[in-house]
């Protein structure tokens, strides 16, 4: 198991998901007997398993999935069914050719009644041939955007019958009679959300270092047109375009890795809580995690395409690394919970959050800031409010951000409630203000990622590191300010004047960490084996490895490709 | 011929540059004697060519490029060379594997003087064995994001010499002593440029629409969630979440096609004036298609994979098309003038033409309304004028979007005076206002646009017809100004409460288009096997093609995959 993970350092493979979700899914959810049973080969890897959940009909909405497990006490067995088409389990990696057993979530049936989804462990293919088992109908589902490597597969189970042991049975039981027992408490696989998402934002924050220490370093490899007549030609790094493209993405980075960091340490620590039997940070958390997975996964998918494109036509090729990166960090948008449906997930706090501060609750915890908007955004008090913001200081940026948080939760609120008035359903009103919510979770997340990034600052001793962060940690807010100054100007947080002083400053901290860029990308210390890229190499010698690299293009093994007999010269003939 | 651009419908391929480059610049700037010995062979595919100019350390920058063509009276021949790495032609489709000439652009010097960059026949292969000839190193650059199909090449000449008359002489020419032949004009290349600029907006038009032709019908047979409890899971594209990813990429791909039916117009008006000598119109056509490129390239990629993220995990499936559509159309961002590098060529005519109308000239065309700019924007204007934008009017809106890019051409042009006074040269003033000048060409495209959409409106004569595209403009327009609402409140174009009347305004025009949706991306009429798509079916019978479709995978050709054997079984052996 040691030696596997080296394989291809930092690349999706076959086994990611026996690893990741099928061993700790054992680990957390096995009864002792079937720790025994199926933990222990698998650790060995003769089990080689994988999570099927998704159908291909069914994806975030769980309770929507249609795959059936049926106990039938005469046998106690499990019958395992796809009944539709939609049914069929799709995407999981590596169920379609590398598995031989599946953890499948399937709808619970016994004594007549549905008990919802349920995990069972189900053998697919033969210990010694390999061969699919009778019923079990499995393949790979073909080829994707990126995870080229990983047998992403489908599954039809047709009457797959299972022994009853096979459900896996630490919370919830089926009895041998059929009687079902429920579990402790269903929050308890809100935890395992909460976590997987704090990787995702600490994997953004990883795909985008690397992304703009490809981006950075060939920028200064790089030279092209000029700027001043008669002068050689500059390194395009010196392009304010280019830093303009770059800086900000680079301070992305550095957010992002913050905030996985925090994330992270506040999981434990409320994983310690829940073990005790404390749930209360959990929804916020739960709420927080969706959000930040989404606005991460986001905003670092469009910053690698924007590094890649910074690298001009290089770029575009597979030796840049970077048309890996984003083919396969972007699935992040999508698989572990929709991006949108996330947003939307975190903004049902925000609302839940809200309407108890109006009704006169004090809220603790990250969105305390609720607190104070009934008092302080009365839509008459806009234009009248001296505007204090300073946008030199980055404490009084953090609270421009909470405020603009503060505002769009109010305007999604009052949407909702307008559309009440309108004598629409509740659910109706909902949907119909959901642009209002999404941009809701939006500001509330890219607040906590300032505050975050500012508390950080705190930290951190060293007076130079503190600085080149400090100047970083600025641009970041900044930008983001100019980006959606519509929300800043609109809540009269910020002035004409003053947005116009944002753009100026933004322009000198660019000018200000030019001559530590470099140095910025070097320090994320990714070694050039881990990069991958003969755009990004250490050493800055690019374009002799470029051609070396294309030499080893598997067209060119042979000087005349066999196109040339095969379509070309019997063409030329023909004509 | 004519069979062979049915072979892969809309995708690129080894002879593209053959047909699109090749053979018009031979027909462009041959002599009467080149057209006989080289067009007719290359007509008949024996000759197959490509287009070499963008050297491995040189693109956009067609001054920096290195490669040499020397006469030599002697002999009458020129002798190429490539002298460095970063000389080596990298890039060319077809250049790799399949052609066995490339016209190849070089500087050429004759007579001890350098005359700049010229185009030469270089054969590369021989016409018997398709061997590369001495002195060629010749081969593919190895694999890239999308374009599989194409051996984009690299080239290493190394004094390979080649008779004069393979110099291409209808303009410039040099006679048998070396003595050099200037070209009457330089601006005649011009038009081709346009030409090809005026090609990708349309390319971005398509792109887009096809990939909305697949999210919208497949967010109509696609069903999940529930918006309202205990009924059935609804049609995803019932959520105003959806609605507002899509509906406003719609109706993107509708003003580019309109945007590019305009430009190509136009290219060939003044290509009829330019035929008669009359240049005066090229200047500002080659601006506008400069930054038209850009603007249409980078929303239209953007747009790309909103709709693929817009139809869930299945979206990241090769058999949606999506990603295909993808990977090969967001090289228009980068290829033919890198996006960055045309805005500023835009911008360069913005400021010369503002400048232009600040020292009294009268402008006409496209940007006459700079010749209000200096009246109607000062500063003190901004709060005090009476702000008269009516949201639910076209014209209104279009008036208002005018107004944004003569306010930001403004701001463009008060930075680049700013800096002039901090004592930097005209060069350093302008590359330290880069940010500014990009965001003054973008809302001067946004501007054309939205201008050019109202505009066709006026030419349709169907009420039907021209009452869903006036929906579907007006969406464009708001939508617009949501995102850019800094740039509009700013300058004090819309007040606050106008602002959240665009929100509301917005959500209706989403609902009123949600039952034409699918009709809408009926009309760009797009037949099943154009899109390739098992997402964007006609029928809509998505789910059953899709299981198909993965059965064919290449893994699935044996139950048991070639890997067990190789490695799984092995690797359990050993554990």
């Amino acid at each position: 198991m040691r030696e596997y993970s080296c394989v291809h350092r930092g690349r999706a493979e076959p086994l990611d998901l026996h690893l990741a979700m099928f061993l700790p899914t054992l680990l957390n959810q096995s009864s002792p007997e079937q720790m025994e049973k199926f933990f222990i080969p698998a650790w060995n890897l003769d089990i080689i398993g994988t999570y099927a959940q998704t159908e291909m009909g069914h994806g975030t909405h769980l309770r929507g999935l249609e795959t059936t497990a049926t106990y039938d006490p005469a046998t106690q067995e499990f019958v395992l069914n796809s009944p539709t088409i939609t049914s069929i389990k799709w995407w999981p990696g590596g169920l379609g050719k590398t598995s031989n057993h599946a953890i499948v979530l399937a709808q619970l049936h016994t004594q007549g009644k549905c008990h919802g989804l349920h995990a069972f462990i189900v053998p697919l293919r033969s210990m010694n041939t390999h061969i699919p088992l009778p019923g079990v109908v499995v393949g790979d589902i073909g080829p994707k955007f990126g995870f080229d490597e990983v047998d992403n597969g489908y599954l039809k189970l047709e009457n797959v019958r299972i022994p009853r042991e096979h459900m896996l049975m630490k919370y919830a039981k089926v009895e041998a009679d059929g009687t079902y027992v429920k579990p402790p408490s269903a929050k308890l696989t809100y935890g395992t959300m909460v976590f997987i998402r704090s990787m995702i934002v600490g994997e953004a924050s990883s795909a985008l270092a690397k992304s703009c220490t490809i981006a950075i370093r060939y920028s200064s490899v790089r030279h092209q047109s000029e700027i001043r007549p008669g002068e050689p030609e500059p390194q395009i790094m010196d392009y304010q375009t280019q830093q303009y493209k770059l800086f900000p993405l680079l301070a992305t980075a550095y957010a992002y890795k913050f905030v996985g960091q925090y994330m992270n340490q506040v999981y434990h620590r409320i994983t310690g809580d829940i073990s005790q039997g404390d749930f209360s940070e959990l929804p916020e958390l739960h709420a927080l995690s969706a959000g930040l997975k989404a606005f991460t996964t986001w905003t670092a998918s469009e910053g690698i395409e924007v590094c890649r494109m910074a690298c001009g036509g290089h770029g575009y090729s597979r030796c840049s690394a970077l048309p890996d990166i984003y083919v396969n960090f972007v699935a992040t948008c999508t698989y572990e919970g929709e991006n949108t449906v996330m947003m939307l997930q975190t903004a049902r706090f925000l609302i839940k959050s809200y309407q108890q501060a109006s009704a006169g609750h004090q809220l603790s915890g990250i969105v305390s800031y609720l607190n104070e908007s009934e008092r302080r955004l009365q839509p008459q008090s806009v234009s009248s409010r001296p505007t204090v913001v300073n946008v030199n200081d980055l404490a009084s940026l953090v609270e421009a951000y909470k405020l603009r948080a503060a505002k769009l939760v109010e305007v999604a609120a009052k949407s909702i409630h307008q559309e009440l008035q309108k004598r629409v359903s509740q659910e109706d009103a909902w949907n119909n203000s959901a642009i209002d919510l999404v941009r809701a979770s939006n500001a509330h997340c890219h607040y906590v990622v300032v505050k975050l990034f500012a508390a950080k600052l705190g930290e951190i001793g060293d007076t130079g590191v503190h600085s080149v962060l400090s100047t970083l940690a600025l641009l970041y807010a900044l930008q983001g300010i100019q980006q959606h100054s519509g929300d800043f100007l609109q809540t009269g947080l910020l002035s004409v004047p003053q947005l116009s002083q944002v753009s100026q400053r933004l322009k000198e901290l660019l000018a200000q960490l030019r001559p530590n860029a470099v140095a910025l990308v070097d320090a994320f210390d990714y070694c050039d084996e881990m990069l991958n890229s003969v755009l990004g190499r250490y050493d800055g010698n690019v374009y002799e490895h470029m051609f070396e690299w294309a030499r080893r293009s598997p067209l060119n093994k042979t000087e005349v490709h066999e196109s040339y007999h095969k379509y070309l010269k019997p063409l030329q003939a023909k004509l």
